[in-house]
This record gives structure tokens, sequence and C-alpha cells, in this order.
């Protein structure tokens, strides 16, 4: 093969590495922040309900049912809301329609590890805005930019922003502000009123973690018309298929079931921040389902790799920011028992 | 909101438009080449047997169940295959992975009108390669590019390029060949070898024609593991779904029922094409599961129109090369039926 075949940005890029997607039964998966419980029964429902037949025929490319009950949900017009396979595809997406080919690319660091990368894949350069040191927002601002990926609540920090500080930055920012509020269901305040207020302000949501709907890939974004316009012009002509458009339009529609899930994480989450401040650890204050993490002692690399050992996994990130910590999703009691005996089994030294 | 929001390339943009996707009922839709007949029972089977509760749970952004019954179907090793959201996203990602920002892309001319958008979105020169009058294989080649999609069969015109010029053509090429195999089920020959023998050739494949799942959205690409670990590298993380991989491998593990489909649409374009040559049509001698004909009399978008007041959808390219023609894709009987007397009732003038 001649590496000039290979674009050069994509030859010298480092891509993005999802968690551990293990298949090793028994295992306790606390590294992707996966819900614990299952969606809503209705998605079960829609399933058994689809015309198989029909999938032969192409899905509606516009979304239009699926858009409908998401803009009913935000109070917005459908004209303002965008559906992707995923929120990773949307993000992708609004590197192509928001960022020229000197443009930049801005986010917090330590966020989204995605980010960077997604810069790199546009070639154009990403400026990480330095978070304090707990993790707090940053001061001064960025600067110029022409797209800045602002996750609220952060992650893999697990704080979130406060609104003020966020409204404010989103009026100075030139170019535009995608607030990736991928964990917002488990906080306790959201920004979803700054997309219709701001011109230059997208909220992105996901199917993923609060609708127990990873498997799935349906994220959306709500913006002003203008800036969606923009990323119809340059999706893929079907890029949500037929039953994803069937199944999340059923889990949307069932906001009750996914408030008790949401519910009982919280509660699960204040159970395992106790558990870990008492045996010594540093705990973020979580807005999320996940919980960032200091050991009071020994490395946090080296407790990754000893509950890895013992069958739970959990996500470290290398890094000058981020190596010190561990990121564990909030999972089932059962699953976080079992992260608490493996502690407990570790020893001493964490 | 502010122009400058949006890329300029993108505000510039004349945006791909899919066939009409109507939701009138009762219609005649042989407008978007969807297979009459529905999917394998194996598709069935394998929604069924899904485990909804496991919704939750990310899929394998590998897809490596799926890509080994691929690389099994096609006799190649599964890193020499990558899986895509629809052949759209692959598309889109090889203008990402093989072409520089002064680079460019090729396609004949006229073929999948969706190519030389995928160029502007890209941002970089497109490239029409003129076919000749009966569009068959134009001479002399088109010389220096980055990225040449060479549809084979050919869309919207149907013919099939001859091998042997196809692969003298993959040699002399300096940059990346994907041949788009889109509708080759319907062909007599294909060219998935030339994937294995030249180092700079993809072959890409979709289940939205002869497998009868254009609904959910899979296409692949067979080619060398360095071209290929490079769509890895660009890809979302997770592209295609879990539903999508299931049923996916459900469709291509039966390969009697996608034979007994094709073979019975290769019957219906038979009497379909004799049919429309008595009345006086130009048909081109098709190999995929449309025709491109031209009516004997009257204007083809004319005819169009009357198609479609009688409640058959067929499709219409306006433009120099495209103008005079007609695509019908080939339905069940029943369908051409119904076409053969819309076309009766619009009368003497075609």
């Amino acid at each position: 093969m001649k590496p000039s075949w290979v674009r050069k940005s994509v030859r010298t890029l480092k891509a993005y590495t999802p968690g551990e997607q293990l298949r090793r039964a028994g295992l306790v998966k606390l590294n992707t922040n996966e819900n614990p419980y299952p969606p809503s029964p209705k998605v079960a429902e829609a399933l058994a309900a689809l015309a198989v037949r029909n999938l032969r025929l192409y899905p509606d490319p516009l979304c239009r049912d699926l858009r409908k009950i998401i803009a009913d949900l935000h109070g917005v017009a459908p004209d303002q809301v965008f559906a992707g396979n995923g929120s990773d595809e949307i993000l992708a997406l609004c590197t192509r329609a928001f960022v020229e080919d000197d443009g930049t690319i801005g986010y917090f660091e330590p966020s989204y590890s995605l980010y960077p990368v997604l810069a790199a894949i546009r070639n154009v350069r990403g400026v990480g805005m330095e978070l304090d040191e707990g993790f707090g927002w940053p001061s001064p601002g960025p600067g110029p930019g022409s797209l800045f990926f602002l996750a609220n609540p952060n992650a893999p920090t697990s704080n979130l922003f406060p609104k003020g500080v966020v409204e404010a930055f989103c009026r100075e920012y030139p170019g535009v502000v995608l607030i990736d509020e991928a964990y917002v269901d488990f906080a306790a305040v959201n920004g979803m009123d700054l997309a219709g207020k701001l011109p230059n302000v997208l909220v992105m949501r996901t199917l993923s973690k609060s609708y127990s709907m990873a498997g799935i890939r349906l994220g959306y974004v709500v913006g002003s018309a203008g800036l969606i316009g923009a990323l119809f012009k340059i999706k893929d002509s079907y890029n949500v298929d037929r039953v994803t458009q069937a199944v999340a339009a059923a889990a949307l529609s069932d906001q009750p079931h996914m408030r008790r899930n949401v519910e009982c994480i919280l509660a699960t989450r204040e159970r395992l921040s106790k558990a870990l401040e008492r045996r010594g650890f540093f705990v973020q204050k979580s807005e999320t389902n996940f919980l960032w993490v200091r050991p009071g002692a020994g490395a946090a690399v080296e407790l990754f790799a000893e509950l890895k050992k013992r069958g739970v996994l959990v996500r470290h990130f290398p890094g000058r920011r981020t190596g010190d910590f561990l990121r564990i999703t909030v999972g089932s009691d059962d699953e976080v028992d079992k992260l608490l005996n493996a502690l407990q089994a570790a020893g001493a030294a964490f």
C-alpha cells in the first residue's frame, strides 16, 4: 500500500479509544457509563410492533415523527431539532458544519477525550481550556474560536458548571457553542432553554445514558433553525434507521420510566460516594451517573488493575490531569456491592 | 444568526436530494430502488431473539461477529472488512480518509448523484468523467485524482462496465478506487476479487437492495487492511448499532433467500423491459434492479408527472445527460402491472 493513499492527517492520527467492551461473562462493567437498568417496556412493545417486511423500505430521511416528539418534549419547533446516529455523529457533523479549515475547536481540559480526536480528524487546531485545580470553571475564557464543545456536566470529572457562567460564556464566544448534556438528566439543573435563547448555542442530548439505550445510537440536538439546517445539509441521507426511529420515539415517550431509573441511580450514587469517602477516597461532587474519584492511598492505575483482576472494570485515563483518578459508573446496587467487595479484597493499599 | 457561524462551503452547498419518501397510502413506489420483497425470515427471528434489556449496553464498536460473517462470505480476513451505517457513511468516510485538502474526487457523469455532493461537503474538487453517448466506459481515462467512486453497475444508467476495463483503470489510477457494487447482486459479474488483488481498490456492498434491508442501514467495504484501517481510525466509535449488527448478520446468513428474491426481480425486469420496448421506449440493458428508459415520444419529465398523478412514483433526474430519461425500480409483478396500466392511461403521448 502506498502511504500517500491515506490522507496525511489520518496517517498520523491517534484514534479515539472507547472504553473496553469485553465479552467476558460475569464481569461487573462500570467503565462506559451505561445504565444498569433496562429501557422502558415501551421499547420492547415498539420492537414487537415493528413491521419487519417494511425494513425493505428506506427510513424517513427527516425523522419527522421522532423530531416532533423531541420538539414537543422541549417546547421548540421541529425545525430546531436534529437527530443523529448517536451524539458522536452530531459532534462530528458540527466539526464539518461550523469550522473553517483555519478555524479552531475548543473544549475543556480534561473533558470528553473524543473532542481533541474530532479536531484532529477534521484536521483543525484543537484548543484545550484548562480547568482549575478542582476541575471548576477556568478563568479567563478561551478567546476566539469557531466551535466549543462544552460538556455540562463535564466528563470524566462529573461536575456541573454554574448555568450563569455558561450563559455568560456563550454570549461572549464568537462561534458556535455545543453544550453536550449527555449526563444532564442526572443533574439538578439543565441548560436546554439556552438553545432557544442564544442563537449560537446548540444543546445536545443522548438516549445512551438516562434512557438505557446505548445499544441503539440516538442523539439529538436543539438550537436555532439556521444551525440545525446546516447539519441537515451535510448529514448522510438516511442517518437514522427505521428501528432506531421507532424505539427512540418509544423510549422518549416514557418519561416516568426514565425518571424512575434516574432516581435509583441517584440513590446508589449517594451510597457509593459515602462508602468511598469512608475508605479515604476523594470523591468529586457528581451530577452524573458516574463518580470521579482519587484513592486516598495507592496509585489509581494500580487500583484499576487490581479491580480488573477481580472482575470489576472501571475506567482510568492516563494523563497529567486525569492519571490520579478513576471514573466509576454508578451501576446497580448489586454491582456497587461487588465493587466495594473487590475494593476490600484489593486490600489496605487503597 | 451570524452567517459566519456556518462554514462557507456549507452555506453555498446544494444538498443531496434523496428520492421522495411520500407517506401516501396505496402509492406504487418505484423511485428509490427498494426491493419489493420482504427480508429473510431470519431477520424477524433475530429481532424476536434480541435481548431488549441489553440495549442499555453499547454495541461492539468493531462489529466483530458481523465482519467475520462478511469476511467468510467473500473469503477474506476480518481486518479487510469495514461495516458502516449504510454505504453512504462509508462513502463519506472515504472522502475524509483518502483525499487531501487539495485532492480531487472523481466519478462518472452521470452516476450516483450523491458523489459530487460528497466532494462539495468535503470541500474538494469533484471531477465528473463523462460517459459516452450510450453511457458506456469513457476514453481516455481521468488522469490524476485522489479517490474515484466507480459505480458498477452504474446508477442511474443500469449498465455494467466490463471487468477487464475496470481492472485496467484501477491499475493505472494513482489514488484509491472505491467500486460501489450496490446493485451487483442483480448483475452477471462482480468485481469483489479485485479488492483482494489490487491494493488501491475497495469494493463496497449494501444490504439495502438485494437483501431488502434499506430500512436498517448497513453497508460494508472490502479491501486491503491498510485502507480499511484508515476508515476505522476516523469512524464514529459505535457507528453500527446492536440491532443492526444482529439483523444484518441474519440477513447475510440467508443467501438462498436473497438469491430467490433476486431471481424474481430479474424475471420481472425482463418482462418490464420487453413491455416498455413494445411501447416504443428505449431501454438500456440493465444489470440492476431498475431500468433506465427514454420514452419513444413525449418528454420524460411530463411522463414522470403523469405517472405520479396516477399514483406511480418513478425517478426523474433533471440535467443535460439524464433529463430525457426515467429511472424505474423493478417492483413486484403487481406493481409493474400498475405501472403499465398507468402508462396506458397516460395515453398515446408516450
